[in-house]
């Protein structure tokens, strides 16, 4: 058991931790930058303890601050939460060295998932589905042939040494490919010097569908269902649900295995995240393995009804999952609040918070380290809440995001709510009709001042 | 369907039926006090109408007023909350005269409940249970001892007239009978001048338990499981919680079977609940029937994951109920957070509310109409928010409890956070061990100031 766990992180989540643990009996220690002195995981840690100034280097990533804060306080783990030391296989070393337990997995499991070519193959053995293509270059037009009829069209050729489209192709039939490879190999020999080119099967009208995961440390691992989480700009996630409206019971469950393969693959310890590609036809891809917390954990929580937190600090003590799987019960969708001007080109909008009066009631949770009057510093990410709602169905769900959004007021600086807002009316949403490609085409639009009848 | 409901009440309910309504694509109107202008419930409504100054008398229970603004708004619902005219069946009257539904029983159904030697009689009819005693007063020695002989030993000895205590003896066993009833009947008609004597059944180590149920307007009725209440100050409950730790799988569904019996005898159109007292045998009791919506359905709406406004709502516009009951999945508690000083006999404590800070994450919801800097005013009830939490388990609720205790910042006025936060480490409490007359004992102590190490 556990008796002081120092939360090596920030903002929402370092509080999320916090009252965890509260509720646990486990008392906790914040550590904060100096830019941080006034947020609310500083306020409501046990203790607290300044790592350093402002710059993330010198503080949320400064180990030997950190490791000397957990010596000052006696704390016997730590929680990264995410970002920052998260997936830092040398930070979890360093935690065994110190003999404090690092809430998580160990350094070679994350070093397993970290490394995406490692990965890749170790899911190929245990097999877990993978995007199929070329096995390395390609060298001739017989080899692509080959390798494009073996995976199936369409497929994407990429060149090597490619970026920004260069040197890219999409080939819809074996007719197109001879022609594709040379102008490819042609415009990748112009842009880069370089005309190596791979193959790899083009994933049609792609969703990001990831599988929630818990392993304990005896090689048990179980699944939580998954979260649709293909509303991303550039992508960053900015609304995540569970489940998918996309997904059919097959699916989940076939995916579900799929993602409790690849945990047993690393004997995984701790929750973790498999993410995948799922394409139209409902064939679907390993991407790659979160070794943590995911922001979006929330949804499942809501949908499930576990504290994902609390099963993670378990976990790390030594205890024992029972194995069962766990589907959705609920509806759950997030918005992802960010300080951001969505009407230029999601900007960051840093500043002190006028008013801060955030939604409340039935099925609406609000995980947020922000108050009135908090200055949001410059220096972080610009996520200053998250909004989940919970209801028996989509539908419902999405009516109460309305509310709450509507609900929402935050003054002094721009924020994500508007465009969330906009996208909770948007016919295709509603649909469930949406791939990762959604939001490029997505257009918001001017925003329009409530009116208000009053004082017949 | 409903296009608009007119709101008539104020504070936290006011504002829980409008965010309903949103959700349902309902419009809402609002009537206010010039004393709550700044009302979160006006604020949030998409009409609002004043309907007179402070004194509830001339605003919240003015039906001419009231009725006047259902006509400048063309609503075409009301929904009473609770308290104000949410029982008064003469509103519910005046409503179906101007064509305007009444979101709740039929007027007829109202008095059946409102009088309670009518709904005593209508229980014993139906075959729900009530505490047993003499069929009005007991002339002589003999005939008490019969009914004592029915109803069965402790008994209480009551004076018609009494009051404070006066001419009432509780008797263990029929040896004592004679002499405390003449005992009784001499200190009564010394005080009240009149020796009339009634004999109730002595209901042991009472809890106080209710039932929710609810029913269509085609003679169907369900339950909705029970809220444990007995945890009261002066007949106010300030705690509620669901299930009860003191019910069986069985009492339930006998005292869910009784309450359905209830709504069925006076074919119950809305969402109501039978309250019951239940003894240390587990015996219950019917003691009266609550024909509107409470203050603690949130308990309910938390363990059984509906909307009960909505379920109200749809009722009132002939929607069919399944039939089906429904049992706690969860483990809830409300505490009810008042604007008074517990350390001064809680007396009420209005004025301005300099900061407010609602605990918030994972199973706490908070309903409220304040925020800071919101004057409270001192006309009506002191109640200023509602906290509830929810967990798998009890055990883990309370420690979920605490935590959102500690978390509540309410800066500028007492309330009722500190007495929560006691109750919430209390030995007999936590065993689930208490009655109706748990509060009469409980002492408070002295408030402790938190102390923080910071900044090594």
């Amino acid at each position: 058991m556990f008796k002081k766990i120092l939360i090596a992180n920030r903002g929402e989540i370092a509080l999320r931790v916090i009252r965890t643990c509260k509720e646990m009996g486990i008392k906790t220690v914040a550590i904060y930058s100096s830019a941080d002195r006034d947020s609310l995981h500083v306020r409501f840690a046990d203790e607290a303890v300044c790592v350093g100034p402002a710059a993330s280097s010198d503080s949320y990533l400064n180990i030997a601050n950190i490791m000397a804060a957990v010596e000052i306080t006696n704390a016997d783990a730590i929680h990264p939460g995410y970002g920052f030391l998260a997936e830092n296989a040398h930070f979890a070393e360093i935690c065994t060295e110190y003999n404090v337990k690092f809430i998580g997995p160990t350094p070679e499991q994350i070093n397993k998932m970290g490394d995406k070519i490692t990965a890749k193959d170790t899911m190929i053995k245990a097999g877990v589905p993978v995007v199929p293509g070329s096995d390395g270059l390609v060298k001739d037009f017989k080899t692509a042939q080959k390798i494009c009829e073996e995976v199936g069209y369409p497929v994407m050729l990429k060149a090597t040494a490619g970026g920004g489209g260069k040197g890219m192709r999409l080939v819809w039939k074996e007719a197109d490919l001879q022609a594709a490879l040379e102008a490819a190999q042609k415009e990748a020999k112009a842009a880069f010097g370089n005309d190596g080119m791979y193959i790899e099967k083009f994933v049609e009208e792609p969703r990001h569908v990831e599988i929630q995961i818990a392993g304990d440390q005896y090689g048990r691992v179980c699944h939580l269902s998954e979260r649709e989480c293909s509303i991303q700009r550039r992508h960053q996630k900015l609304v995540e649900e569970s489940p998918s409206p996309f997904l059919t019971d097959e699916l989940r469950e076939a995916m579900g295995q799929a993602a409790i393969k690849a945990g047993e693959a690393i004997n995984y310890e701790g929750v973790g995240t498999v993410e995948f590609l799922v394409d139209k036809h409902r064939n679907f891809y390993f991407m790659e393995m979160n070794t943590r917390i995911q922001v979006e954990h929330t949804v499942t929580e809501e949908v499930v009804d576990y504290d994902l937190i609390a099963e993670q600090i378990k976990i790390a003590m030594g205890e024992r999952i029972s194995g069962e799987n766990y589907y959705p019960q609920m509806h759950a969708i997030e918005c992802r609040i960010n300080a951001e001007d969505v009407y230029h080109d999601f900007r960051p909008s840093a500043g002190k918070i006028k008013s801060f009066h955030s939604p409340k009631g039935h099925g609406v949770r609000v995980d947020t380290h922000v108050y009135s009057g908090y200055n949001i510093p410059p220096y972080y990410d610009s996520m200053i809440a998250k909004l989940i709602c919970r209801a028996r169905t989509r539908e419902e769900c999405i009516a109460k995001m309305r509310r709450a959004l509507d609900e929402f007021v935050v003054e002094g600086v721009h924020t994500t709510v508007p465009f969330h807002r906009q996208l909770m009316d948007n016919e295709d949403f509603i649909k469930g009709n949406f791939t990762t490609k959604f939001l490029e085409t997505f257009e918001l639009k001017p925003a329009q001042p409530k009116k208000k009848k009053r004082g017949h």
